[in-house]
């Protein structure tokens, strides 16, 4: 998106790694990269934008500077956090309260930290004290929006989006749109996700049994959120899940995901017939209090589903669906998310965390896709939906997974249809399962089609899908991978704005403007070092030619030429009528021709 | 596409570099690899297919080996070529003859070898003797085929295809699939091209004036076809143009493709102007008789269109378009490919040279697709194809480029139409301009989805695209994407048999058959590297978890044990009656509640 100057005030701060607290570029094109500001001048409330310098077309003609979209991190020191500047909006609504919250159990990091008694690296920031909704009141921004309530929340999301805050508002209050932003998060910058609105992107990071340490997770968290991640899931599965998990929030601009079944599991050492509902609601609670946005509930799994699934190629692969599936196996009994549902929603509604209704059914294969556990599971995800509105709770969708590429649109159009637009959050869908070590591709694919007819927010995924635990570099390959696949779905549901990007960049790659070129793409760096590759020098980047054709002929400059002799408005004019006039011939002559030299076949065409 | 036994007669060879001649594997599970062939009984005709063995089922059931599409090359010494296979099949029509050909021109190779008195590096193999139709004949597949016989190398692509052959010689003859193999690339194993076929992949290699070497060419024409690549062209500008081709050829088991505008140019010295239609006739004649399988000829670029591309964004894009285009504006007189036409056909007719028509006003930038300029070439294209028809010449048209997402599946909807289902040839198209360095990703997402629609074969493209030449590793990158573009798009046409390769490996993947979910991959190497990456140990490839959830927890475990419980057929038809009755009372919840809960709104949804 770019967000044009007219109706915006932009505050521009100086340049420079210390204010726009990214790590120092490492390339010539990023430094035309700067944090700026549009104010919004009845508040003073302000959206970060990244406001990237061009320099003047051949011509001498100035490029205006290109905003685009942000946060205003990643740039906190670890161990202090970002300000938490969201805490005053919370607070002048006087509907919250600070409260004592639940005490510190070192089972909350896992067996390891009970042992050492102590989690293996504390948080060492200013100790964070909850708050909640005062008895009786609901604070999601859901409920907000029905009372006709326009929240700073929603005019900062209105500025980011470029877009009218009505527009924000009622979304909102239709359940079409949801603003994940839990009252114990005041780091996160409001971001807004539904149909109606810029297609976003979430990505995974998390430690697990077998690997990783808890500054890992905070450098991936501020990676991914350098490229661009819209909000980040927490997948933790290891040791010190509580408390990773504070030093991710604390350092978030975004908004933080997780599934709170993971740690519920952790607490009964793996055993998932052990658990209960009361290590859950407790699971829960404790993730309200440190300030998670949005949370998966796989309360869809339902016990008279499970059989379904017992003839599919690949099961249940979703690990939350698996856990609750064999729950309910073996105590023959219903989901207990299902069935304390209600519970679920008055407590998310006194911290505004969002529903992720989990998809425990998806697909894990595309001879999968589209089937009856599937589809059983989104009609009670569409009956969950209904009872969260019924709190003013916020909520989201999430769906699959391994779907041929035929079946994507139908996901999107069903969930769309059954959970009254409730907003759609889809892993992929990956259109093949012969691509181990590619599924960001065949991910991103799938997501592209299934964005383009309405999904709110796509999961990424990434080289490792499949095969191991993702990287840094795996990280920035998904999430590049990602914004290429939103961006592509923004342009095809012509979204305002989405194409001023592609064309600025296809103006400074027609003028030869490499730098800019450079400049403009979701990763400049790559950009600029796989320019470098074959043409290092500096002058290159002036050069009136590339690589491909090199410098005795240019396709470019013969285009320029004929911009030159015919690019007035009266020789276009006058050509208009000419290739009307050739259009008829052309296809008077085609029909003749046609029926000559076809031979009648057999075979149909395209069978 | 695999290929079932029952109709087949598999003559399976030794396995090993050998007989394969495929650089040594790297990896384990590229051991699991061999070469074998699918014999026609009636005619001997022997086909190769790569030959995967599978590990049993932890069950004890043994897993069939999966075979699958492939060269027998490309396992030549570089100095000696690819045994001429098809000579035998040629010589038997008694329709051609040898012939002593044009004489070496030492300009073919540039003013560099002039300078020298050779090329830098001659080709050492026999020198080939060229061969054309006796004087009066057609010996194109089409010819044959609107004739009623059936080619060996119709019998020899319906073998590969696993189709009756009767679909393979009733496409061509409508014009519907080519069969490019030029009677001077005896050496080439026969593939069809049309969209009621497997969607086929071409990967761009070739010198530049700026870099690379003969050898380095033919290092990236056997690594392409190693991967995948169904055909590859040879788009060399710089020196030593002839003699690369000549190395190539010799070498190339799929069929090669050539822009001869660009060869021409390099023997005017770069000067689009001093072009003629002698000097582009001997050139085309030189690449007949070296055995060019199908030609680019830009002939719809227009005098009259090519004001119509003055105010586009980034004006033509295309090389070969961009040539004529100035061409024709310095001249003031029509195209000479256009004015010409019937005789270059005449001259196909004689070799069985392939027309690819280029699409050489083809939009460079998303802002520009689907524009006048682009659709009034795409009518002469449509010309061209009957005018090609009459003299039973092979044809496929070229398409685009860079095309916004929802506006991909008119080019081949309309091209289908014009051309009269004449094969669709595209390069990508990318989806949006932002993402340099991933225009690989950018377009295999426009691929997929007008693949889906029809277009028989894609053309890749590397990271490297707008910014340098690929090096092998682009060149890898980009045959896997566009395998996977081509794969999805076949699983989306619901081809025969496309499924079996994905529904064998997810099947590898639910029973933790690591070894046999890498080797039935398209890359099993980096699968392999991948895993390795975080479980190293060779246990790792048997155990039966992952890295993603550790061994303490396993979906895949609990999916088991319901399919243990739950999988029989008596259980399965119960559920299936419960579960309609559910679905009914679902739908009759949502349908009361959706009523109560959604506000009236102003703002439409998903403006």
């Amino acid at each position: 998106m770019s967000t044009p100057n007219q109706q915006l005030n932009p505050a521009r701060n100086t340049p420079g790694a210390a204010t726009d607290g990214n790590p120092p570029p490492v390339t010539q094109s990023l430094k035309s990269h700067s944090l700026a500001y549009l104010e919004d001048a009845g508040t003073g409330i302000r959206v970060p934008v990244t406001e990237i310098a061009l320099e003047p077309s051949p011509n001498g003609i100035a490029n205006q500077p290109f905003r685009t979209y942000r946060t205003a991190g990643p740039g906190s020191n670890p161990v202090q956090g970002l300000p938490p500047f969201r805490r005053e909006w919370i607070e002048a609504r006087a509907d919250t309260e600070a409260y004592s919250g639940r005490e510190r159990n070192l089972l909350d990091d896992g067996r390891s930290a009970v042992r050492r008694g102590a989690a293996s690296a504390e948080w060492k920031g200013a100790p964070p004290v909850p708050r909640r909704a005062v008895e009786g009141r609901t604070v999601t921004q859901m409920h907000y929006a029905r009372q006709g309530v326009t929240t700073p929340e929603m005019r900062f999301v209105a500025l980011r989006e470029n877009c009218d805050v009505e527009l924000v508002r009622s979304e909102l209050a239709a359940g079409r749109a949801i603003i994940p932003n839990n009252i114990n998060h005041p780091e996160s910058e409001p971001m807004i996700i539904g149909k109606a609105f810029l297609v976003k992107i979430n990505a995974n990071i998390g430690n697990s049994a077998v690997t990783s340490s808890i500054a890992e997770e905070v450098d991936k968290l501020q990676w991914a959120t350098r490229w661009g991640a819209d909000t980040v899931m927490d997948l933790s599965t290891g040791d010190d899940i509580h408390t990773t998990r504070e030093w991710i929030i604390r350092n978030s601009p975004v908004p933080i995901g997780t599934v709170p079944i993971y740690q519920a599991l952790e607490k009964v050492n793996g055993e998932a017939n052990a658990l209960t509902w009361e290590i859950f609601r407790d699971t829960v609670i404790e993730q309200c209090e440190q300030g998670v946005d949005y949370m998966t509930i796989h309360a869809g799994v339902l016990l008279r589903y499970v059989p379904l699934t017992a003839n599919r190629v690949t099961g249940i692969v979703s690990r939350g669906g698996s856990i609750m599936a064999g729950w309910c196996l073996a105590h023959h009994r219903e989901n207990f998310l299902y069935t304390h549902f209600d519970e679920l929603c008055e407590i998310f509604a006194r911290y505004d965390v969002a529903f992720s209704l989990g998809d425990g059914l998806r697909p894990g294969a595309t001879a999968d896709a589209n089937d009856a556990a599937q589809f059983a599971e989104l009609d009670t995800l569409a009956e969950l939906t209904q009872r969260a509105w019924e709190h003013d709770v916020q909520v989201m969708v999430e769906g699959p997974g391994h779907v041929p590429f035929h079946l994507v649109r139908e996901n999107v159009e069903r969930q769309q249809e059954l959970c009254k637009g409730a907003p759609f959050y889809t892993l992929g869908p990956l259109v093949t399962d012969v691509a181990p070590g590619y599924d960001h591709i065949t991910s991103a694919i799938g997501a592209t089609e299934i964005a383009r007819y309405g999904t709110a927010m796509l999961c990424y995924v990434t080289p490792k899908e499949h095969l191991g635990l993702p990287n840094k570099d795996d990280v920035k390959t998904g999430v590049i991978t990602y914004k290429i696949a939103a961006h592509a779905a923004d342009l095809a549901k012509g979204h305002p704005g989405a194409h001023e990007r592609d064309d600025a960049l296809s103006k400074a790659r027609f003028e030869f403007r490499w730098r800019d070129q450079f400049a403009l793409s979701l990763d400049p760096e790559t950009a600029e070092a796989f320019h470098d590759e074959t043409l290092p020098a500096e002058p290159a980047k002036t050069a009136h030619f590339c690589s491909m054709c090199g410098p005795k002929f240019c396709s470019m400059r013969i285009s320029q030429d004929i911009r030159d002799e015919y690019g007035s408005a009266e020789s276009q004019a006058a050509l208009a009528v000419a290739v009307a006039g050739m259009r008829g011939k052309s296809e008077e002559f085609l029909a003749a021709g046609g029926k000559v030299y076809l031979p009648e076949l057999s075979v149909p065409p395209g069978r």
